[in-house]
């Protein structure tokens, strides 16, 4: 296991930018009270970036938890945009839908439970594709949806240096592997322009030509 | 001085992307024997990608060397897209027109050799500002640019983490205090959403709103 970034740099960073929005501070505070995994407040704010310079009109999430992506992806989406948050747990996408309505955002946003992959396969002329599902699907969903892509869409997976593992030769577990193999495939893939960001858990970004 | 990202993650990463265009691989090599500072591939890759993204019309660097991040954004612009280069060293100047030039992209160009902030500021309506000037200067930098930034403009600047030094208290040299102070500026601006990306020496990538 890798410490990826330095904490004295993570805590310089996340001391720039506290969080004041309360539907953010209660989704942190219940992912450490339930150790649900979030993305965070540092990818949060790298997302609501990406959202704000590509505006997206579909945003397809596979593998939204309680939402909490979701919320960052649904702030920064102008009035046209849409974001598909898919989950397995229904009580997971009711606490979703709950915060999207409390903020004035649910019209944005659109709710299945069920297999994320499933879902995400009904959407075509996607913009922006967040993947978060377990990571030994991580080959399979980027096969599934690539044909589900729009035109110069961008493509971003959490956990793509799944705690530094993809860079320690020892490490050969299905999940580990299934990332490297990701990645591999998104940087040699000639329809795609693919950079890691080091960010918490490394957080892929491509963009699709 | 703090290692900001695991040398193992930045060596994998350097490892996913080997640049295979001759005119980087030389820029590099020129860097490595003179000493001259660049900002790398991996830094290299999200400038293009950024790029790529906000579809910049006009993009001013303050602060270009030899040209190694004004490639990138050549690169990646549209034909309707231009790349303003400054830089006190003639010499600078010239070999950053020999490369534009061999790889047939100087047309999206403008090389100006003098101060990067007077000859910034006779630009307008700028989509994309990077800024890579000497490191006190980057304050000055950000508030004699602002009011030439375009609606939604991109603002880049490179070393905003500089060495982890903003991160140590102890350390209070001039350059360190005046890059902390411009992070804080960039955050605490109310027409700024402001990241911080801890790619090398760490990218601070903000959205005017």
């Amino acid at each position: 296991m890798i410490t990826i970034t330095d904490p004295r740099i993570e805590s310089y960073l996340l001391g720039m930018a506290p969080d004041e929005d309360p539907h953010l501070v209660a989704m942190e505070e219940k992912a450490l009270e339930t150790g649900l995994p979030i993305v965070g407040p540092l990818v949060g704010r790298l997302l609501y970036l990406l959202t704000r310079l590509k505006q997206p009109a579909l945003i397809v999430e596979l593998g939204s938890g309680f939402g909490y992506s979701g919320y960052w992806f649904a702030r920064a989406l102008s009035l046209r945009g849409k974001v598909v948050m898919t989950d397995y747990s229904e009580d997971n996408m009711a606490y979703a839908r709950q915060v999207l309505s409390e903020s004035g955002l649910v019209e944005r946003a659109e709710f299945r439970v069920g297999d994320a992959l499933q879902a995400g396969r009904e959407y075509e002329n996607i913009d922006l594709l967040f993947i978060d599902i377990d990571k030994y699907q991580y080959v399979d969903a980027i096969e599934a949806m690539l044909p589900r892509l729009a035109k110069n869409a961008l493509v971003v997976a959490d956990n793509a240096l799944w705690h530094g593992r993809v860079a320690e030769e020892g490490e050969t577990d299905r999940e580990t592997e299934t990332v490297r193999r990701f990645n591999e495939y998104m940087f040699s893939h000639e329809e795609f322009f693919t950079t890691i960001v080091p960010l918490r858990d490394g957080v892929l970004v491509a963009y699709k030509f």
